[in-house]
């Protein structure tokens, strides 16, 4: 059984290929900043590829304790390997990347031990980093509550220092003090670092952290005073592969040392010494954070993968100006163009902006290893914008994504599920998005009352707020060049969040409370993020002009104009009008040099996503198949399906059989002869 | 273990109804029309909650084989009941509505019985229907092929006359056109309504349906020359309780009375003989698109039943000026009324507008029995802009309010999972929303070429296109009372539309192709729909005025309002300033009316869910509980999980000590006795 389509479809993603005006590989190494550095990537990835243990193929047909059990084995092996491979703690961390799972081990490694090791003394680090390094200790970071999650000053675990025995007493009072969503800790900690509110004498001086012991790493059974168990299934079959559990503390007695004391301490007298600055510890945060930026633009990396290549293979209805008897390709619809184009655009965007931003926060960290925090309030901004812009942007563009598909978008197989289910909690976690944009507001407030005062703002982040002596909507000369001048499309961007700062500036002088402004912080924060990535984009074109990359400037070039016109016509179009950035009589002109952009974007869309390197088993998905067989794909998946086969199929249509035998049913189908 | 807040969280919703300014009975009885109905769906729906088999408090935990399997014990005792009760087709419905779940033979009802009864003969309604009805025969409706969705013309399944046998041959000619996504086709059916290409001698006359065996009705076994599975599981966990199926035919010979033959025939020597009327199928197709509509209104409104309950009782973060001890309830958030408002408002102006759409099909109906086509393009475009808007409202909005809920937003026992997975493919299905949105910007734009003739245009939906002749954005001459006008707000919506409509006539003369003005369609689809749902809000507070529930009045002018309010500054805010219909100079003022709004309704917010008439079984939410114990809820839901007890946790527990350990790391855990 074969058809012309079927033939075409291999051709059709050839062809896009054959007509990339530039080199994906020379691309791909721009992306990840270094030839070393793919190398690396590649050889992490040949291994994962290489080991029936991480293939994925059999993760749709599985309930979530098989996706567990599989998880945990997944663990195990990759830990095997960093030991035969005698692996770098830098090439465990990519190689555990690679394998694109998450498991009741990662806040093991990310959250448990950075946290000892950020917060711990050197005592505390030997002895414990040590442990968990290997692995004869798992743990995991319990913050959260039943009734608290953003609110980290409400926690009701309590930390009560009792002198005489030299110990802390760890006790949850109420139900709604249990730890819950703690990843890792439903089947597999074995001990935690908790927050709990440090009592001593009676007096309260706010959450500190404490490593509890909950399993023994005998048998794994909870000790004495704690209830442990695994909180249940998430929404959309997300974290399926993590364990994310609750915990409740009877009176856990643990020794002093337990208490994390590299900033606050307790001396066994029971004497409380703050830390000498109160900010020092705030680098972790803002490190999860960065990271989470990152996240977002490789996975909407992968689902714009997978939907540029299914769209460009798929073919629904006849073109009038074809007569080859093909339909027409579905990349081809200005609708698809519009859709994907600007998720392409912003995938690269929030890849380069996550790139720069670790960067910056190796800066930071420098800096607050010597007890110098200049740096954070910036870089926390930066990080509060660009996780809730981010984040948002990347899961509703993965479900986007999706939808352009079609039909077997909604399949299992399209692969964007679980990187979407997996995903979207990454709006409410480490900080619900829109708490986080009141952060956002705040900072630019205060640059915006300096720069009011003649001080000088925040470089890098904040200059546009001097582009408020601009009280005009923007007036081009020459529309059709300007627009695309980066130095434009920068100003634009500069203007319409400086006005809407200053607008939120305004209503707070006319004694609107900020508790009712919120939304106007949510309009900032998007404006903010959207103007960081355009000037990254910017950023990115000066660095190729003068390097070796120069050939990928035209390409490049193209993105940073899709980025900024889609942004200003499409996504945020509405702030750009409200703010009278842009004039409503300038679009339709400028709407005809945007559908021109989209189309020059979408002929190199192909080799744009082939740029971004995933192979396709990191994929995984029928759709995205670098050949273009999603057909083929599709099918192959649904015989591997084995609720059509033996036991599972006998036992559903028993059930049918007892629907459609009922009554003299059996009869009355053999008389009429249905 | 008891606490102030868990206390507090009961008093909280008995408080917020104490504060209702309205009789959230009689606001049930106004949504449904009467007290009858509502009688009608509480007997239902207690029959449902009073039967374990109908309870789906273990779904959580189960993989999709026991889900299907389940799924299947509903149907069988669905039918068990409507003959013990001897139902009316019409109780079996809401009995069906009541349970609320897709199940395999949902389709069988909805689709293939539904197909056989308007497509077929006399004759074939006799036999099939009878048959279906008492479940002898279970069908499946089988349009979309694996390359084939939207372009039903394009379909490759071949049904060939051979005049020697008077027999159909059905047959698949490649893989591309393998029948996928047929409902009930997975593991169930043992027929089909099939869409194939009908040839005779050669020549080909189109799509047309045929009645194909499957699978024996004696022992479920495919027939001669039919390959049958199941597809697999689905993205985001949605649909798994339903098994949507492929088959692929070779050469099956069926009778030539199997060939739904009301309208088109084809006579015993081969002779076609075409329908009277091309058109006089479409209205079982806009029957379906709006039963998507009114789905879409009640879905929104059980995610937002759900999302203003907890965040009532959710409470995060000390107030300045609350001396209680408790944090402030999450609901006086204004970045949570804000989002969560609109959207209340948004599912009552669904509900309504697919309500009196149920009303106008049924005119649809009879004018089309006396093959009358008249109404049928207005109706298929209302439709269409409906179907389209609504379901993208509808999903994104579930989502929407997942995410106000925070953290526990994210459990599965949220209730919004399944929700938002099993409704978001009814952006794709019975026509792509974009796709759809070009049939109604046809439809405006042959209204817009009759009122630009002089001719008049349809006058319900359409006659907004006369405000054209305003050339000016809206002049506010005391903007707080005027735009509180319903009339002053449909016009706005009106003259917003319009001039969308006739940018888009413009570019067309102008020669911009019509392929390249999709994301145009796209807008003026989701403008016209607001039109439409305003239009209704309009036409109900005029039936309220006259109607025993004046009472209501004021509350429902309040939603009105509301979604008047929020399209124009929130939802839209981008095409009503694009258009000049409203000038950025007056937002400011305009906000300033809306957030008064928004606290207003936000007073209102519980009864107004509970007006929708949820009971916690149909609601099926830990958070959304109606005494508000949704933190207890949670931890009961937890305590469920299989996989905290017996042999599930003992598999995964023996995998987590095979890492820990590892080596000699027993020898190490019992010496540093960690």
């Amino acid at each position: 059984m074969n058809n012309k389509h079927l033939v075409q479809m291999t051709n059709d993603l050839q062809e896009a290929r054959n007509r990339a005006s530039f080199s994906p590989d020379a691309m791909h190494r721009f992306i990840h900043g270094s030839s070393d550095k793919v190398e690396k990537i590649d050889k992490m990835r040949s291994i994962i590829e290489s080991e029936p243990v991480f293939s994925k193929s059999q993760i749709p047909f599985q309930g979530r304790p098989e996706q567990l059990h599989h998880s945990l084995l997944v663990c195990k092996r990759l830990i095997e390997l960093a030991e035969e491979m005698n692996m770098s703690d830098e090439d465990f961390a990519i190689l555990t990347k690679q394998a694109h799972m998450l498991t009741p081990l990662s806040l093991h490694y990310s959250a448990f031990m950075a946290v000892i090791k950020a917060q711990g003394t050197q005592e505390q680090v030997d002895k414990w980093y040590t442990a968990s390094k290997r692995h004869a200790v798992l743990g995991c970071y319990a913050q959260t509550e039943l009734s608290h999650g953003s609110n980290v000053m409400g926690l009701g675990t309590l930390a009560t220092y009792d002198s005489k025995t030299q110990e802390f007493i760890i006790h949850t009072p109420d139900i709604t003090a249990a730890k819950w969503w703690i990843g890792g800790l439903g089947v597999t900690s074995t001990h935690a670092v908790v927050q709990a509110q440090l009592i001593i004498s009676g007096k309260s001086y706010g959450p500190h952290l404490f490593i509890v012991p909950i399993r023994s790493p005998i048998d794994l059974k909870p000790l004495k005073g704690i209830q442990v168990g695994d909180i249940g299934p998430k929404a959309y079959g997300g974290f399926s592969t993590m364990d994310n559990g609750y915990v409740i503390f009877d009176h856990v007695r643990i020794p002093r040392n337990n208490m994390l004391m590299k900033f606050a301490k307790v001396t066994p007298e029971g004497k409380y010494l703050p830390p000498v600055h109160d900010k020092l510890s705030y680098g972790s945060m803002v490190k999860l954070r960065v990271d989470i930026v990152d996240a977002a633009g490789w996975n909407l990396a992968r689902a714009i993968t997978v939907a540029v290549r299914y769209c460009t293979v798929r073919r629904q209805f006849n073109s009038e100006n074809d007569n080859s008897g093909l339909e027409t390709q579905v990349i081809n619809y200005s609708s698809v163009q519009h859709r994907l184009m600007p998720l392409l655009a912003t995938a690269y965007g929030v890849i380069f902006t996550g790139d720069t931003l670790f960067k910056r926060f190796d800066q930071l960290l420098a800096q607050l290893e010597v007890n110098d925090t200049t740096l954070l309030p910036e870089m926390h901004a930066t990080a509060c914008a660009l996780k809730s812009w981010g984040t948002r942007r990347s899961t509703d563009g993965i479900e986007d994504a999706r939808k352009c598909m079609g039909g077997h978008g909604f399949s299992y197989f399209s692969g964007l599920s679980d990187l979407f289910a997996s995903n979207v909690p990454s709006n409410t976690y480490e900080g619900d998005n829109y708490v986080l944009s009141q952060q956002t507001a705040r900072f630019l407030l205060k640059q915006l009352s300096l720069a009011a005062s003649g001080k000088s703002v925040s470089s890098d982040t904040a200059s546009y707020l001097y582009l408020l002596k601009e009280k005009d909507t923007f007036k081009f000369s020459n529309l059709k060049q300007e627009i695309l001048e980066p130095k434009v499309q920068l100003k634009l961007f500069g203007i319409r969040t400086a006005r809407l700062v200053a607008n939120l500036a305004r209503q707070l002088q006319r004694n609107v409370p900020w508790s009712e402004l919120n939304m106007d912080c949510w309009a900032i924060n998007l404006a903010h993020a959207e103007y960081l990535v355009m000037n990254e984009f910017v950023n990115r074109l000066t660095e190729a002009q003068s390097s070796e990359q120069q050939v990928l400037l035209p390409v490049i070039k193209s993105l940073s104009d899709m980025f900024g016109l889609s942004t200003i016509l499409n996504t945020s179009l509405a702030t750009f009008l409200s703010t009278s950035t842009i004039n409503p009589s300038d679009l339709d002109e400028l709407n005809s040099v945007y559908r021109k952009l989209v189309a020059e974007v979408s002929m190199n869309a192909v080799p744009l996503v082939d740029s971004f390197g995933f192979t396709d088993k990191t994929l995984d998905s029928a759709l995205g198949r670098y050949d273009g067989r999603a057909y083929e794909a599709l099918w192959e998946a649904a015989q591997r399906n084995p609720l059509n086969k033996g036991k599972e199929l006998a036992k559903l249509q028993d059930a049918v059989l007892q629907i459609v035998h009922r009554g003299n049913n059996l009869e009355y189908i053999k008389t009429s002869k249905l």
